[in-house]
This record gives structure tokens, sequence and C-alpha cells, in this order.
């Protein structure tokens, strides 16, 4: 359970809210797209980043050269929110309208790895973007990985919300003639696409044939 | 085209980033999901939340009650990002590793809207998330209009990044005997699911069965 403070408080529809580690972790393990938020001279920037975890810790990388990157190693406070968007709730009235969806807003202060650390941080993040594909790979050279920085951000807080089901409408609208309903809504992989450079016999490896047109983030 | 400076260039691979509004709104109008950051005390927060949009401004609502949505009325900076992930790029190497994407950070100021222009944008937001569906909804009364809050958040400056296409290695690696393609993501509505409550008779409305089985954000 991670402690509950104002700055993580789902304040808004708490009974969606939830602050135990198993409930948080899945919903980051069933992703690996996050947007992380940082502040610069008092403005805000929110980057798309693939990540990582293992245990309270949050893994991201980029390249050395990238602002964020940069920015981050400073130490200032992270927040990493993961979202996953299952369907549109359609209720009788507008007002009632909503989402179905499970998300993580976690908080904390990135640090720059480095060695053992860094190297399996970035296994971590690859593994979690792609089961096995690590090992089917060209591994990174001395001169990649000096080209990349990887962030660990260990976890302070967070809080996940979930809204699963049907619409909740007000008592009086059921008696209007209106469809309510919900359309769900799931992101799913495709069918693989070789690179026509690939060399002659090459097969669809393990990885990608594992997840092909199915979803995304169950 | 949007004023390009330290805050919206893209710093990391500037060959993906377009600061032209046709491109930019393109993108944002393909979705209706952003992730919203904002700063409060110092510490960045990063929301979901649906957004629409007209010329220039984005519009983004929520319970009168939400913290974000009372932060936001001071007038703070903000952050806009609205994402599409459109696949997994397997290089031979895992250095070349990346993601085909649609992406749009935007900036700027967000006020309160009142009056006419809040039940526009409600409307509009409405209409961005799913066409048709204001029509046929009952509309928000005089309460329900109280305890939702409305922003325009006129936008200063953006930039779009974009990645497409096949995976690209190293000059050397296209030797080896490594599996390299893409994996193409798509987010998907699926087959709506009416609601147990509705009265006899009502068929699935136009605005359901018009995006039943298809893409998202095409």
């Amino acid at each position: 359970m991670f402690p509950k403070s104002k700055r993580n408080k789902v304040t808004r529809l708490p009974k969606r809210g939830a602050y135990d580690k198993a409930t948080i972790y899945k919903i980051l393990d069933a992703g690996f797209l996050a947007h992380v938020g940082f502040v610069t001279d008092g403005q805000p920037f929110v980057i798309p980043t693939a990540y990582g975890r293992e245990g309270d810790t949050l893994y991201i990388h980029g390249s050395a050269a990238s602002r964020m990157l940069k920015d981050l190693t400073k130490g200032i406070p992270v927040c990493v929110t993961v979202t996953h968007l299952d369907g549109l709730v359609l209720a009788r009235s507008s007002y009632n309208h909503s989402m179905n969806y499970r998300s993580v807003v976690a908080f904390g202060n990135a640090h720059l790895v480095e060695g053992e650390e860094k190297e399996r941080a970035l296994y971590l993040i690859s593994e979690n973007i792609l089961k096995g594909r690590w090992e089917e790979a060209r591994e990174p050279n001395e001169k990649e990985l000096k080209a990349t920085s990887v962030l660990a951000i260990p976890i302070d807080q967070a809080s996940a919300k979930i809204r699963t089901g049907a619409p909740g409408d007000f008592k009086e609208d059921y008696e209007l003639p209106i469809w309510a309903g919900v359309l769900p809504v799931q992101t799913l992989y495709g069918n693989v696409i070789a690179d026509e450079q690939n060399l002659d016999g090459l097969e669809v490896p393990p990885s990608a044939k594992h997840v092909e047109n199915k979803p995304l983030n169950p």
C-alpha cells in the first residue's frame, strides 16, 4: 500500500481510487507507454515514454542528448501516468457519459543509473515492451550504451483509478427512450510486417508471433 | 505554423518534428484522450482527460470539485500531450528498436469559460469523443452545467512528432541473421454492449453504430 496524502489522493470519485501495490503494478505491467511529467523553469512538460518496472522502481531510457533525460537527472520531481482506455460509456444523459479505463499516477524523483543496474534496466524496459525480444536482437555495444541514458524513478507514492461496467444514470433518466451502453475499446497488435531487407529464410520470431493479433494492455 | 522556441522545439531526432497547424490538428483531431500536465507547489501532475478542439483552442471539462480543474483555473501553464501508438519497430539491434507513433505536445494557459462558450465547448468535447452522441442523449440541465467546469486552453505553441515505416538499422547490422519488422498497433472499438436496463425496442444509435469495430485514432 502506498502512503496516501493530498498529492496522490483520488479526490474526484474516491470510490474509483486504489492505493495497494498489487492493483497499481497490475495496471503498470499491462502497458509500456507512460506520459512522464516534469517541470523546467515553472513550465510543465509531458512526454510519452516507454518504461519498465522492477519492485517499486520504474525505469525509463532515452538518448543522452534528450532534453527530458537531461532535465530529469537533476533529481526533480516526476509524475508518471499510465492510462489504458477500455471503453466509452454512453449514458442516457450527456452528464453521465464516462469512460471505462485503468490508470495509474505515480510520483517520485528520478536519478541516473550506470553499470550493471543500467544494463538490467534496459533489459527490463525491453522485456516490458516485448517479452523475448532482447534475446533475439543484437545487444547494445559500449558506444550505444554510452549514448543511452537510463533513469530510475523509485515510486514514493501512487494511486490507481479504475472504472468498469455499465453506465450509471440518474433514476428518472432510466425511463427515457434513449439507448445506453458501452462501446468497448481495445488496443491490439496486428499482423507483423517483415522488413523488406531481411535476409532470406528468416522466420517471424517468437516475441512477435506471441503477441500478433492480441491485445496490448489486457 | 506555431512559433518555434526552446520550449516546443523537437531537439531529439528533429527530422521527426513538425510545427504546422495542419499536421498538429490532424493528430489532435484523431483522438480524444490527452494527458494534461500542470504544476502545483513545484510538483508536476499528469492527468488523463478528454478534450475537444476549435481553431487554436483546446477544451477540457470536469467536475467543478476536481483538483485539476480548480488548479488550472488559476491560469497556470499547461502542457497537453496526445499520443497515438501505431506500432513497435523491431530492429536488428536493440539500440535501434523504436515505435511508430503520432504525438503532439501543446502549451498554453487555461481559463474558465462560462455561458454560451461553455455549452459550445461541452458540445465540442462530446462530438470529438463520439460524433452524433450529443444529439442522442439528454442535454445537461442547469444543475449539471453548474457542477461541470469547462476550461479553454488557447494553444500558444505546439509541436508534433511522427515516426512511420520500417526499422532503421546500422549498415553492418543488415547482414545479421536477425528478423526485423514492424508489429502494427491499432486501437479499435469493439461490438457495443447494450445496457441491461434499456427500454424495450431501443436500437443501437447511429453514433455507436458508426464506429463499431473501427479504429479509434485512424
